[in-house]
């Protein structure tokens, strides 16, 4: 693998999530990171994340394109409940805050949502809602789509 | 501090180093960061980072200007020696080897060289060499400019 590589040119792929194209930068089941993991996302309208929380760290900053994060912080009910709703847009950066449930979709029309993230203890271990109502110990944990190492394409691996 | 900030509004400084500006978007000494941090900033010409090692792992993505990453990978010798260069460019993305000795500087001229900086273990401890000929053994640890505390300026307190 090149010291300098050209993002434009990495693989990214839809990982059999509609609306995404994903990119892992540098991370651990592809490039052998231990500690933090950096990753390009673009969402089409009307697509985003799952409704999900982990114990990792994660700091978005959005390239281009519109959007909304949804963040329920509390942990004290028995389930996320009503998220609370920010606005996305260009230049905007946030910190999920670690444990809490949340959510980034593109909510805009007619334009792509990009962003860096950028998680710490990688790979990715997320435990996934089904609705804002599912209770905590209902979510599920899921491995990111990613990071399966039987779905690495050939996209994935032009390091 | 708001949930989501937007970067062009950030609090930025040179910290008291020529020619840089940087900004710590989500850190350890600014926004209780434990695991990672990221941080964007600005070289202009003729100026960059030291030449340091460290053994937390850093990811960089260029947004914009041209560069080169000098880059000695190893360390069997007393002394780093003449590294190896890479040229950056806008959208180039690098992963430092942890513990090598490295150093980024803008040797453009006119064009400011921007990037988006990533690091696990915050804050940075970096060893610091005066010169590539600087035994391993004589590189000073130094706390970054940005991170101790009796120089927060009020540029970083806006969150
Ligand atoms: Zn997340
Ligand atoms: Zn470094």
């Amino acid at each position: 693998m090149s010291v300098v590589r050209n993002l434009t040119e990495l693989g990214q792929d839809s990982y059999g999530r509609p609306g995404l194209m994903h990119m892992t930068i540098a991370g651990a089941v592809h490039h052998g990171m231990k500690e933090m993991e950096v990753w390009m996302q673009t969402f089409a309208p009307n697509s985003g994340t799952p409704i999900h929380r982990h114990e990792c760290e994660e700091v978005f900053i959005t390239l281009k394109g519109h959007g909304t994060l949804y963040l329920s912080r509390s942990r004290e009910l028995d389930a996320p409940g009503e998220p609370e709703e920010f606005q996305i847009y260009p230049n905007a950066t946030f910190t999920i805050p670690v444990d809490s449930v949340h959510q980034v979709r593109n909510t805009n029309q007619g334009e792509d949502l990009q962003v860096v993230v950028t998680i710490s203890r990688p790979p990715m271990k997320s435990f996934i809602y089904k609705e804002w109502s599912t209770p905590h110990a209902e979510a599920v944990y899921e491995p990111r789509e990613w990071d399966k190492e039987d779905k690495l394409s050939s996209a994935s691996q032009q390091c």
